[in-house]
């Protein structure tokens, strides 16, 4: 049985200008493989409308689930929400629940709750809020779409908050060999043991060391027999 | 005038399942901004036939440029050429004076030019071959898409010698401001500041630093004197 899939869209000219480096892909690539959900697109897409509510449906109706990552915040170029509102066509605003949780964590704080943080309590029609441990404002699922904050250690807190909440297969396992031969060498015996193990996914990375060229072959499967099998087939083929 | 605008095709499962974190993303964003083209799009893709063709298809008609990284390499995992080559339903073969790269450089090293290696000859026709002064196998440009390899230092070098060939437009300018205040607090005057100007884009990015909330405050465009000038209002809207 073939395991749960999901994209990732990423939300912020930030990301696409080059000022900041996303972290947040990684973390969920990570997450995703230990969970079984087999995470087969990231898109990357700036802070304009159409352009998220483009993405969102594509990703929506081509994925088991999609993660957004930025975009839910006070200011005027937040706006992943309502444009994920737009996306299934719902109507979008001010939440009581989501406003109750930021009035309680704004009094703690002694600050304004004023409009421009009442922002993040909109929320459209129909979604579950994601818990925000760190600062409060909520993120939310909506049908397969789950919509958390960019801020890496908010956003690894949500995805933290989500994951066991929806089923996983399998959980993906990877071997690897490191093999002092330059890819060229590898790949036809290695095309050859792919052939044989169509259960399977061999990949192979060449690295430099020391002015040696090697290829770190990484096997990867859900059936862990097949993958010892095929881990000491490797192991015949290029010998320590 | 508007910028030429990108998109980049980023390839390959090893950034999906976890196991490599992408560096390329951030060098050509970078890359891009100094350079006046406006990145607009990232795809990440696996090594699969359909999914690459696709995106080439999508991002090829919806941009002016598009850069891939990954699956130039000679295992059976390298599919990129194949897929780019089929997305513009063009021929695809060794072509000589690819393979006379490959030859000249293996024959330096001492090392077979094996059938596996001789794929990394396989170009589209009429494509543009890209250097690689490092491991010789080259990119190419065909249409408006630029096929590079994933290895960083490879890609970063074809990124090099890519980019002075396209034409491109007024650098983005920016700047920015540390602001000590939560970034509820900024929002308002930030966004009326936005509607006053808008021909710049205005971001803020929340931090917490000793304790004390805080927003770094990032204004990008293309004239100089209407950044300062916008900067300067800033400066009153939330002095030092």
């Amino acid at each position: 049985m073939s395991n749960p899939t999901a994209a990732m869209l990423v939300i912020g000219d930030e990301i696409l200008s080059g000022r900041t480096r996303d972290a947040n892909m990684h973390h969920l690539a990570c997450a995703l493989t230990r969970h079984g959900i087999d995470l087969r697109e990231v898109r990357v897409v700036s802070d304009d409308a159409d352009a998220i509510t483009k993405a969102v449906r594509a990703l929506s109706g081509g994925f088991d689930h999609v993660f957004t990552s930025g975009g839910i915040g006070p200011t005027h170029d937040d706006i992943t929400a309502d444009n994920v509102a737009r996306a299934f066509d719902r109507p979008i605003g001010v939440r009581d629940d989501a406003r109750a949780i930021l009035e309680a964590h704004y009094e703690r704080q002694k600050t304004e709750l004023n409009e421009a943080r009442l922002r993040m309590a909109r929320i459209p029609e129909g979604a579950t809020l994601i818990d925000n441990p760190i600062s409060a404002a909520p993120g939310f699922s909506i049908e397969n779409v789950h919509v958390m904050a960019g801020v890496p250690a908010i956003f690894e807190a949500m995805v933290a908050s989500v994951l066991p909440t929806l089923t996983g297969g399998a959980p993906m396992l990877s071997q690897s060999l490191e093999v002092f031969r330059g890819e060229g060498d590898v790949a036809g015996p290695l095309r050859e043991l792919a052939e044989k193990h169509p259960g399977l996914s061999f990949g192979s990375y060449p690295f430099q060391r020391n002015g040696a060229f090697g290829a770190q072959v990484v096997v990867r499967g859900q059936d862990a027999g097949e993958l010892d099998a095929a881990m000491a087939e490797l192991n015949r083929l290029f010998p320590g």
